[in-house]
């Protein structure tokens, strides 16, 4: 086999074999076929795309090019949660302790931030004390014992999504369908769950802006993994302003824990219970999604989630004392206020300009190797759809360093449109693809 | 500057700005863009092409990407004279003798043969003695004193195409028109001519198959070289079965000198009129095609022109003696007669099994650094529209390896094409494009 008969069946727009994406993708991974071969091939994908066959040959060759977690010996269904990411999503944080509390195991392989929106364990980690670093054996340990465990993605889970991925990003061949689909599906693939339910944003927050590009990337995955064996669900939610009031690492886990205490902002509340009721029916916790969302109420309303909570921040090393008291985690040198220069209704606040305006501030990453600064962040006051006079609050920014400030005003300013049309909240599930 | 973005924009379908092409070929040359993203930009070209601007945009980034050739020191109308190659063309070795005896300067940088088509360089090196590596001052020298020199490419000219098309070669992006026809006159731009002369050649025998995407080349081609400044004719020329009867180095050179001296056959003397006479219309030398022909006859009748071989041979250092004696340059340790199997008409001759067969034989080269037999070749006995009957010989197989020729036999056989009607012979020149 050569990789140039390959690439020049794909840009003449045929399918490649099963074997032949297996021979590319091995010998990609094992460094026999060169990048600037692969990044031919990738780009003539962008053009031609991938058949449905094609794509599942793809997420399967990535899935078996490293080590494959065996998460047998934990009990229950495990339904592993996927988010595309998104601006204020901390959907995870509050699900680790509903989802729990309701014994079924929550085994999750988690990522950090990039760019405009935040990881998992970058959030998770704003707790002192708190440890990702864990191996297999305690992640299932602590599984079978406390109902939840969160690591830090393994880099032996798929490396050829990962040596593909870096590759895609530096070629301008990151958003086809296929290969996003491909790319997500590989790695869930690997990390031993049962189920897979995907929360699919769609919006300014979100990678995904156009929702019927979002669907047809839903339905990509969900086929993926039926085909696969994996029952498959994947909900759109949107992400066309950022997720709750909190922008930020230590922000969004005191809003997570202010949530699981029964304070938890409407539209956040709504993506949480819509992705939990198909992880609980998935997990045959619950018949419908009603029965689900009931028994999640209960969780919150009597306790078990919040302590569930902070008995899994103190199995994981981090120091529940701010839990109970987290004011400490997110008292930063600075505080400004963000003020409406003109009345009237908030029309759209950009998640990405807000997502930027954090990274600003030292919230994230724009390199993988870059410090982050738990406490900083942005508290959005105003959500779209609210009433807003001249010289109100639209934002507070928590920052340290003064140099940053004004630019982060500027841009979450530019991020909110006020119009004196009223408009109704925006509706926040979009679909469900099973 | 960012090259991502750059490789963003074609796969959007936008054209670069004039700048943005510079920049990218300059650091791909000087190696601060990457091959693995030169690729992807590449593939993006193959399927949203150059725009006629970005085109000439791109010719010139790779022209001023290394020496451009002053050759202002020749006296006259230099005009440069290209093949994109063919089985048996030996149309230059035949013009070095009318061009230069109608004291018309012929100044050529040629290259060397690869896969199944020949190059002028080896041919002309199966000369004995014959030198082509010519330091520009001697090149000059020789064109101003008898009117004609020949010397091999320096790799100085246009490196940017030749690093592009290495990669080209390996990802399956070489057969894109505008990455074609920049890729030709970067280097005949940079070859310090005024005016070029293009033979493009169509069919089995060369690299374009098709006669509308030679049209849509050749039309690219001649636009490119107006828009800096150099009148450029094409001239398409069939190319469906080998051109004349001989295919090989030495058997090439031989048939040139024959046709110098007045026994050349019909079908190669249609081609060396046709672009010879728009070459002499360039140089001004002669108003019309006809006028044209007519000089270039003379130049044969009256010996001329073989003598003016002869002198050319002599000043880059060839023993004359096998020019005029060329039996010597010919007589390989087998000599095979490939026989008709069926009686009928000639209907096709396969140019590049032809090609394929000479190859096999060790005539030419699958890689650069290939070793090469001047000796070896065929010589097609039977051309299309030939009347033939079985058992008559089809073509004579020239070899000095027993091992190669019955490879070499079952190719020639797979090339002819022959059944019992009756057809006229092909037309040779299929347009002539200003």
């Amino acid at each position: 086999m050569r990789v140039i008969d390959l690439i020049i069946k794909k840009r003449n727009n045929k399918a490649l074999t099963t074997e032949e994406i297996k021979w590319l993708i091995d010998n990609y991974t094992n460094g026999n076929v060169t990048d600037y071969q692969m990044s031919a091939f990738l780009m003539a994908v962008c053009f031609n795309g991938l058949t449905d066959r094609e794509t599942v040959d793809m997420t399967l060759a990535m899935r078996d090019s490293g080590e494959i977690l065996d998460l047998s010996s934990i009990n229950g269904i495990k339904v592993d949660k996927h988010s595309s990411g998104g601006v204020g999503d901390k959907v995870s944080l509050v699900l680790i302790g509903i989802i729990a509390a309701l014994d079924v195991p929550f085994a999750k392989m988690s990522g950090r931030g990039l760019g405009h929106t935040g990881g998992t364990i970058d959030k998770l980690e704003s707790i002192p004390g708190f440890n990702t670093d864990l191996t297999i054996d305690e992640f299932i340990e602590n599984v079978n014992s406390i109902g939840v465990a969160i690591a830090g993605q393994t880099s032996e889970l798929a490396p050829a999504d990962k040596k593909l991925y870096a590759l895609r990003d530096v070629t301008g061949t990151v958003d086809e369908v296929s290969l996003i689909a491909s790319s997500i599906m590989s790695k869930k693939l690997a990390s031993g769950c049962d189920k897979i339910v995907l929360d699919v944003t769609v919006g300014s927050g979100a990678f995904m802006k156009n929702p019927r590009e979002a669907m047809i990337l839903s339905k990509k995955m969900v086929d993926i993994g039926k085909s696969c064996g994996k029952e498959t669900v994947a909900v759109l939610t949107n992400m066309d302003e950022p997720l709750g009031n909190s922008v930020g690492n230590a922000l969004e886990v005191v809003e997570a824990i202010r949530t699981l205490k029964g304070y938890g902002p409407a539209d956040l509340l709504e993506v949480v219970y819509a992705i939990g009721a198909q992880m609980l029916i998935l997990a045959k916790k619950a018949n419908t999604v009603d029965e689900a969302v009931s028994l999640m109420k209960a969780t919150i309303d009597n306790g078990s989630a919040y302590n569930k909570f902070i008995e899994f921040v103190e199995r994981q090393g981090g120091d529940t004392s701010y839990i109970r008291n987290y004011d400490p985690l997110i008292t930063p040198s600075i505080i400004r206020e963000v003020k409406a220069e003109s009345s009237g209704y908030v029309q759209k606040i950009d998640g990405t300009l807000i997502g930027h305006a954090s990274l600003i501030l030292g919230g994230g990453r724009e390199e993988l190797t870059d410090e982050i600064d738990p406490a900083v962040g942005i508290v959005v006051n105003k959500k779209v759809a609210d009433k807003v006079k001249t010289g109100q609050v639209l934002a507070f920014i928590y920052a340290n360093d003064e140099k940053n400030v004004d630019k982060a005003y500027k841009e979450i300013v530019s991020a909110y449109t006020i119009s004196e049309r009223e408009i109704s909240r925006p509706k926040m599930i979009l679909n469900v693809i099973k």
